[in-house]
C-alpha cells in the first residue's frame, strides 16, 4: 500500500502503549498530529499523552478493523505483533515498517538469514527445533555459544548461554519450553553498539551517530555517543551497513541495527550484526536533547512521507542512563543534577528490571 | 494553602486547554506526571497530549470541586479566570500561581499600582470610568496615549490608540463597550523585551535570558534572544525588576514581564514595565530547544515544589517565529529547512490572527 503524505491534523495510530509508544505520542504532537493509541493494559503509559485510547487484546479483529479506521496511518512500538494483526492493519490503512519488515525481523532465524544473505558479517547461526538438533549445533558451531527463541525475546529473556559441553540439550530445550530456536555462536566483542536510523518513503535514508552500549543483567545499561574507540571509518562501515539493511526491507520508519564491536587477529576493527530492532529504540533515547532532531520526531517524519530531519548532535558527546526498577526512586536527586535531563515513564509500580526512566546528559564546549 | 512536594505519578491539573496547556502537559509528562485539563471547548488542543479532560464551563462549580478533587495541584494557563473559580479550587487543592497574584495581574490598573508601589517604572496611568473620566485622563496624562479596558484584554483585543484631541470621549468609551479601563501614557520605546522566570514555594529563582520581541497587529511575531543592543547591564536590571515582581507576589511557577526598552536623554537605557503574564508566555517558546530548561518544564518544577532548572541557553542565540493564521500552511517547507523545529498545536482552523504554531531556530557554533 503506498502512503499518502500525512498531514498535521491527521492521527498516527500506535500499536503498543509503553514508553516508546509514549514518545513517539509526545513527537507527534509537536507537529500537530494527532495519537490513537491500542493496548490491551489499560494503564498504559502512552494513553496518558493521546487523545484517543483502544483498549483490546492485539487478536481482537473487531477492535483492531475499527482502530485501523479511525486513523491515517499505523505504526507500533514493538515487534511481537502477530502477523495477523499486521495483515488486518495493512490492509485498512498504511502500516510502517511494513508486514514484511515486521515478518523478517520478529523471527530471529528469518532474520539472521535475511542479514546473512546480504552479505553482511553475523555470528554462526544453526536453526535448534529439538534437542537433537541443539546437539548437532553444538557440534557445528563450538561452545560458547547462545541459544535464543526464534520469537519473543527481549532484554535477554528466552535465550540460555552454553559455555561447557551441553551433557542434558532436552532440559536444555525445556528450559525454554520447547519453543523453536536458533543456536548463535558467541562473538567476543570489545563493544556492543548500534546504529539508529531512519528511512521514509521516498527511499531517503539518515542515521543517527553509532552509540556505544552497556547492558547489565541483559538490560540496556548505558548508552554513550559517540561511540568512544570506535574510529570514524568503522562508523562509516556501521551507517553503511544499516543504510543496506534498511533498503533491502524498503524499510519506512526508524530501526535500530544492534552489532557487536570486535578487533581480528590483525588488529583492525569491524561490526557484526547481533540483531535489528524493526522500531525506535532505547539505544537512541539520547537523542530528544542529544540530536537536532529525536528518534521519535524522526520516525513521525519518515511514516507521514516527510523530509527526515538533521541527525547532528546538539553537543560535543552525550550519555544516557537508563533507570531501572528502584533505581527510579533517585528522581529528586537527578532533578537537582545540573545538565540531567530526567525522564520518567509514568509506570505505577518500580519492579525489578522494569524500565521506570531514563536520564540524558549533553556535553557541550570544546 | 502550603504546597506539599508532588511526586511523579500524581495529577497535575490544568485550567485552560489551549496550546499553553498544551505544551505543559507535554513538559509534565517527561517528569512522568499526568494532566488533567479543565476546558469549556470540547476541541481544545490540550486534550490531545493529556490523559484525562474535564469539558464545562469556568463557572461551573459542581465540576470545578470534582475537578479539584482529581488532581494533586492546579495551574492555569491563562489569567482571565473568574476570582470565585480560583477560590474554589484553591480551597481544595494547592493553586499555582495563587488566586491572590491571579487577582494582582488580571486587571490591569491594580497590576499597573502594585508595579509603581514597589518603585518600578511604569507608564503614567490613571483609571477611566466612563466618558468624563476618560477627558480628565486624557488631559492629566497627554497624548499619545493608550485606553485599555481593565480586564480580558489580550494580543491588543480592548485597547485604543489615541493619537489626537479626544473629541467625543463617549464614543471612544463604547467602543470598549463602556468597561472600566486605564489610559497609559504612550511609551516611545526602543524595543519591547521580556523577562520570563520562575520562582518556587521555596523562594528560589530563576529567570531565563531577557529576549526581544516584535509584534505584527498586536500580535506576537517574533523573539530573539538574546535581545539585540540590550547591554548586559539592562538585562540584569530587566531580570532584578522580575525578580522583585515575583518575590512581591509570593509567585509559584513562571511569569513573564513585559517591558519597553527606552532611552533617556543621556543616552542611558532603562527598562519600564508594560504587563505581568501571571503563566507560561509566548516569548518564552524558545526555550523548549533553546534553554536547557523550557519554560514548561520549569513551570512544572516550579508548582510540584521541585529545584528549578538550568536557564542556560544551548546555542549562542536564538530565534523564534510565531506562525500566524495561513502561516502555518508552510509547514512543509519549515520541516525541510535545516535546523527549524516545527511546533504546531493541533488547532483545526487557521483563522486569521490565530495562534496555528511556531518555528524555533537555534544558532550553535562561535
Amino acid at each position: 500500500m503506498s502512503t499518502p503524505p500525512i498531514a498535521p491534523g491527521a492521527t498516527i495510530g500506535i500499536i503498543g502503549g509503553g514508553q516508546l509508544g509514549r514518545m513517539i505520542a509526545v513527537a507527534a504532537a509537536q507537529y500537530g498530529l494527532k495519537c490513537h493509541i491500542y493496548c490491551p493494559d489499560p494503564d498504559s503509559p502512552a494513553f496518558e499523552v493521546a487523545g484517543r485510547r483502544t483498549v483490546a487484546p492485539y487478536d481482537d479483529a473487531a477492535a483492531l478493523m475499527a482502530f485501523a479506521e479511525s486513523v491515517d496511518v499505523v505504526t507500533y512500538e514493538f515487534e511481537n505483533i502477530p502477523s495477523q494483526t499486521a495483515e488486518i492493519l495493512a490492509a485498512r490503512r498504511p502500516l510502517h515498517p511494513s508486514a514484511s519488515a515486521l515478518a523478517t525481523t520478529q523471527d530471529r532465524l528469518t532474520e539472521k538469514s535475511f542479514v546473512a544473505g546480504l552479505g553482511i558479517p553475523v555470528a554462526p547461526f544453526r536453526a535448534v527445533d529439538d534437542a537433537a538438533g541443539l546437539a548437532d549445533a553444538v557440534r557445528e558451531i563450538g561452545l560458547p555459544a547462545v541459544l535464543k527463541t526464534r520469537r519473543f525475546g527481549y532484554d535477554g529473556k528466552g535465550q540460555v548461554m552454553l559455555r561447557d559441553a551441553v551433557a542434558d540439550p532436552a532440559a536444555v530445550m525445556a528450559s525454554l519450553r520447547d519453543q523453536p530456536c536458533i543456536l548463535e555462536g558467541f562473538v567476543p566483542f570489545e563493544a556492543e553498539v548500534s546504529v539508529v536510523a531512519a528511512r521514509n518513503a521516498q527511499g531517503r535514508f539518515s542515521a543517527f551517530s553509532p552509540c556505544a552500549n552497556e547492558h547489565r543483567h541483559h538490560i540496556l545499561a548505558r548508552t554513550i555517543v559517540p561511540a568512544p574507540g570506535m574510529a570514524p571509518e568503522t562508523a562509516a562501515d556501521a551507517t553503511a551497513i544499516a543504510r543496506r539493511i534498511a533498503d533491502a526491507l524498503d524499510y519506512v520508519g526508524v530501526l535500530a541495527v544492534e552489532m557487536f564491536l570486535v578487533r581480528g587477529a590483525d588488529g583492525r576493527a569491524s561490526v557484526v550484526v547481533n540483531e535489528i530492532a524493526p522500531r525506535v529504540h532505547n539505544s537512541g533515547h539520547w537523542t530528544i536533547e542529544g540530536a537536532e532532531t529525536s528518534q521519535f520526531a524522526q520516525h513521525v517524519r519518515a511514516i507521514c512521507g516527510w523530509p527526515l530531519g538533521s541527525p547532528a548532535l546538539t553537543g560535543r558527546s552525550v550519555e544516557m542512563l537508563n533507570l531501572i526498577g528502584d533505581q527510579a526512586d533517585d528522581w529528586t536527586r537527578i532533578l537537582a543534577e545540573p545538565g540531567s535531563h530526567l525522564h520518567l515513564y509514568g509506570k505505577g509500580e518500580a519492579r525489578s528490571g522494569r524500565k521506570m526512566g531514563h536520564v540524558t546528559r549533553v556535553t557541550t564546549g570544546p
